[in-house]
């Protein structure tokens, strides 16, 4: 096959991501990214050059969303299951970016044999929401490691952030805002300072479901709480500011 | 002097808090309260014949508020600065509130020998916002002890509340949202397990200023952040949430 040539099989679909020409393969019968994978990936931090890795990878979606966020980006997303991986390596040939993200298959808890401590600039995750034990155990394999905490917890996400990244380097994660009591417990303990946070909420005047965090290795305790960011108008539709990110605006 | 006299100095005043016919005196070149007390009063649940401790009560407006919310509530307000603890007693007197509310002047680092454990099952603060070395330290001794922790720290006003509570107990503080995570680190460490957040932004488009949190002690993780609190409209008015308040609403 030439460059930018994949095979699909037939129960995956192409999905355009409506960004730079960017387009993703997907499996619904497996599970397909959420808006959360959206808003992480205007959320993070990205510089010129960074170094950035992505865990829990799963489609892809967030190193190709993020590879447009800045010049000269070098991207990994590390992700456990080897078809799950397989497709999103093929996502990224389908959009000929071979040269600045590469998918690894590898298990986020095994991170200080699969890469050197202090390798990344950034880190960024979208990890499993939910502890074993709350909610439905999903019998589809793929669904139960994306949304459980069965392979990778949040502390080992974070772990794993803390060795890949220097002081001074930033972690971001999209995660349940019902578990932002754990999340910036883990954070502090592992040295990675939450410096700037956003409530996401379905709609105005609804409670929050979703949190980013950006965090900085070895920084001061400070943390601005930006702007609440809603997802729909009262009418069901996106809002002005989901719509102007997925025209390439920041958060 | 007959019930509901007292004496005013003249480096006081009378402040209508326009609520059940409440009035709270002041002494403007110490300091007075803010909005803040007013969200915690309204935020803080209270149940009838609840026993509640108000730890750094300082002008006392917190249990004033506070007696209003529910039924038979027996309040303390805490306060170091006798000169302060004693212009809140007047105004308890002067809304012949003494059967239910007792200022006591006392450290709230000295909690285990001012009241016995499990003495109260509600317990709320707005406690010094800045560590010492964060901000200018005023030169005034009252406004020095009420902004920034030369007398109280977050960890010692959380202390004294895990103390004073049982299990179940219920712990509500307004604090500034900076400190997020020196508040939720500091709430689980003292089994004070974070179940109730408000962010509170100045207006719609701001960043978080205030972060209004009720804990239980000894609960099961999981919190639930309510949706923002904006305080003014664009044109500097307060909103229709905060009208809502001053008129007796809850939060």
């Amino acid at each position: 096959m030439t460059p930018g040539e994949v095979i699909i099989s037939a129960n995956e679909r192409i999905d355009d991501l409506e960004r730079a020409g960017l387009r993703l393969i997907q499996c619904p019968a497996s599970f397909c990214f959420s808006i959360d994978a959206v808003l992480l990936s205007h959320f993070a931090t990205a510089h010129n050059y960074d170094r950035v890795m992505d865990l829990c990878t799963g489609t892809g979606v967030i190193p190709l969303l993020l590879s447009t966020r800045a010049k000269g980006l070098r991207l990994v997303g590390l992700e456990l299951n080897r078809e799950v991986a397989e497709r999103a390596a093929r996502s990224v040939r389908l959009n000929k970016l071979e040269a600045s993200i590469a998918i690894e298959c590898g298990d986020v808890r095994n991170f200080k044999s699969l890469f050197p401590h202090n390798s990344f600039n950034v880190v960024v995750a979208n990890p499993p929401y939910l502890p074993v034990g709350q909610g439905n155990l999903s019998a589809v394999d793929v669904q139960r490691m994306a949304r459980h905490e069965v392979t990778a917890t949040l502390r080992d996400v974070v772990a794993a952030a803390q060795w890949l990244l220097p002081t001074g380097g930033r972690f971001a994660m999209v995660h349940r805002s019902h578990r932002l009591t754990d999340i910036l417990v883990v954070l502090r303990e592992h040295r990675l300072e939450p410096k700037r946070m956003r409530m996401v909420h379905a709609a105005a005047g609804k409670e929050a479901n979703i949190v980013l965090v950006e965090a900085v290795k070895d920084a001061k305790p400070d943390l601005v709480s930006g702007p609440p960011i809603f997802v729909h108008n009262a009418d069901g539709t996106y809002t002005a500011e989901i719509r102007r990110l997925y025209a390439g605006g920041d958060l």
